[in-house]
């Protein structure tokens, strides 16, 4: 048996006790797998003194998280710090510099740096591995990287943020607005105190923008990914979705197009009995397009310690194991910049919802408006009758190119009949 | 760029003509993942001459092959012919000893000989790999291998054929019985004209007995799975299972329980509202369960050119690459004897049908044999009535023990009320 993989890892928040945690409860099994031990040697956090449920009584203690870096001793480091910037990003620099492999589970970091880390870890000839930063416990990064490696990949897309899937179908099964049951998912710890990252799809966007640079072989550009959250979902949406046939989810889709590659990170409506529509709750999936393999489909738990902590370990196995893939599957000098289609080009069908006031002509109005961007109508439904409030129109639109719709609806939503800006939710059959 | 890995393919059948095509139209991403070029040069069959629209003209040709295994400029070889003994076999064996690195997609060999084969790869210090063995283009054999490596597994369960699914959704969704649909799927294709290996479960038995070693670091023990297929599944159970709100799957399961390892394959009724009540046709689907990243789902397309290509392709880049895991995962002199717990001793909801003669008294009978048994019954139905035809009662037993249940319904089929032997189909929750 050869000498242990000798680990220093920073960060000893939920994913950090994590890893001590599955290091110490499978290691043996984790040795066999890994053909030597894995080792926990040191470690860096904020506060020494916290009672973590794991002992680091004899491991040795940074105070300053840089100097796991240059620590003697020390194989490999963990960074699980989070944040595209500061520590993370220091460390990591630090670490590749030293000339040591980097496990990461940092979707921001990979999502703005990667190109750069991956090019600086290729220079320095170190791994720098992330099973963890994407869909938790799923080994998507794996499986685009290696088990799928033999295929052309047409299309990548996913529910990638398990917060949003969370309230999308809690929202779904107990017909409360949003406001309501982001309240409940802060009070159960499912959603942050501070939310935007992950409502306003941020979180998703990172992930997405990493599984795009995997599939695609292109830099990581989260510059261009089309980004929008799941606020302006409304109980109406999810109620008029099911009547349609239809679920909510918040998708993150990357695919390759005639107009270069397309990143979008959005609400969509997918039909209930798709696949992707029938996973809920804290569940994250993703769905690969290969052109030999076909469709195939990866289902887990997106978050939480177990999950994330397996996928970090599973990196230190492959480490360990002297398994040293390429960061983003390829060599990082050969990753091409891309052509990123831009969203004002995006064509499909849409599903728009809009609160009008019944008068007469408000109908012939924004129809008449649609007919100018060419913009054909598959159905529209207008439910309540009421001269004094505001009453729901759907419209359901054939094929339409983004931009026009967005001119369409932003001048409908000028029109004084009409009382709220109106709200788009793109339908992706898939 | 390192020098190309110069490949033998045995076999040109569909698969093996799948993965020149694949190694032909995907070269350059292929080339970048792995680092260097993959170069068939030498090809093995049993006609030289047919049309299989790839041009094997500037191959080297064996007439025996065997003699890939000693090729001089043969880097690996990729074993194609199936079955699991003869050529098959012979070839793995002899290019192992000859230092050479095996890909297969030979299920049925790796489920009898599949740690003899391990051991003597490892002692030869030669790969041998078979992702395409197992649930076809899903990179399964990876996922338990590397991507899952920190967990224990306590379960893996799946939908491992794919024309035995093919043929319970056709008899769902049409109402036919078995018979029709066989011949049906035979004819289209989706079944052989020799069917036993799919429909009597042996194929999905050497695909679980493989995930099993995989999953709990066994020796592979195919002679120890519970088999049964789904020949008598009748048209009536599908519409009973449905109305119970069960889909009836050819399931394999394997886990871990107080008796030892259970490995059985055989037709189950689930919740149709759990995941892999909706995988349907041709599809494969692989649950895993580990104790960190708790449930995790694997789905694809199981068989075919394409994905059994990309599968075989994944390997040979994994090779290529300098990814060299060991066969089972954990070194093949670790893989332990296991414990195999008896089927007699499933414990386990059932539901049995029976085809009574509507006699007073047949339902006392029926229960009092069951009372003997101690096997106790949360419903029976039974719907239509006839003097003078059998009809079909339906029970489901709340868990019971698999022997008192072949106890109490060998007795019950000998009843002169009752018409034919009980069909009894196990219900998982799964």
């Amino acid at each position: 048996m050869r000498e242990p993989l000798r680990i220093a890892v920073a960060g000893l928040g939920t994913v950090g006790v994590g890893v001590l945690r599955v290091l110490r409860d499978n290691a043996a099994l984790i040795r066999a797998r890994a053909g030597r031990a894995l080792q926990v040697v040191a470690v860096s956090a904020r506060h020494r003194g916290r009672d973590r449920g794991v002992d680091i009584a004899d491991l040795t203690w940074c105070d300053d998280v840089l100097d796991l870096a240059d620590l003697a001793g020390v194989d490999a480091v963990v960074e699980l710090i989070g944040g595209d910037d500061g520590p993370a990003k220091a460390l990591t620099e630090a670490a590749i510099a030293a000339g040591k492999p980097v496990v990461t589970a940092n979707k921001a970091l990979l999502a703005v740096h990667g190109t750069d880390l991956a090019r600086a870890a290729e220079r320095a000839g170190v791994t720098l591995a992330y099973e963890a930063a994407v869909a938790g416990g799923v080994p998507i990064v794996k499986a685009l990287r290696e088990g799928l490696g033999a295929n052309r990949i047409g299309r990548v897309h996913g529910i990638l943020n398990g917060t949003c899937n969370y309230i999308l179908t809690e929202m779904r099964e107990t017909g409360r607005d949003f406001d309501a049951v982001l309240a409940e998912a802060q009070a159960l710890g499912y959603a942050e105190a501070d939310p935007g990252t992950d409502i306003d799809g941020i979180d998703a966007a990172h992930k997405l923008a990493i599984l795009t640079s995997l599939a695609f072989g292109t830099v990581v550009n989260f510059g261009a990914v089309y980004v929008a959250g799941i606020r302006r979902i409304g109980a109406l949406d999810i109620a008029y979705a099911g009547e349609l046939g239809y679920r909510i989810k918040l998708l993150g889709i990357a695919r390759e197009t005639a107009d270069g590659i397309e990143q979008r990170v959005h609400p969509c409506m997918v039909p209930e009995r798709s696949p992707i529509a029938a996973v809920d709750g804290v569940f994250n999936a993703v769905v690969v397009d290969g052109d030999f393999v076909e469709r195939t489909v990866f289902e887990g738990q997106g978050a939480g310690q177990g999950p994330t902590a397996s996928a970090v370990v599973a990196d230190l196995i492959d480490l360990a194991a002297g398994r040293r893939p390429p960061t983003f599957g390829i060599p990082a000098t050969a990753l091409r910049e891309a052509t990123w289609a831009p969203m004002s080009g995006h064509v499909g069908p849409y599903y728009v919802r809009l609160q009008v006031y019944d008068r007469p002509g408000v109908i012939a109005d924004i129809s008449a408006i649609l007919r100018d961007e060419a913009i054909s109508i598959e159905s529209l439904l207008q439910r309540g009758r009421s001269a004094s409030e505001a009453v729901p129109v759907v419209l359901i639109s054939h094929e339409a190119e983004e931009a026009a719709m967005r001119r369409a609806f932003g001048r409908i939503g000028e029109l004084e009949s009409v009382l709220e800006p109106p709200r788009l939710i793109r339908i992706e059959t898939l």
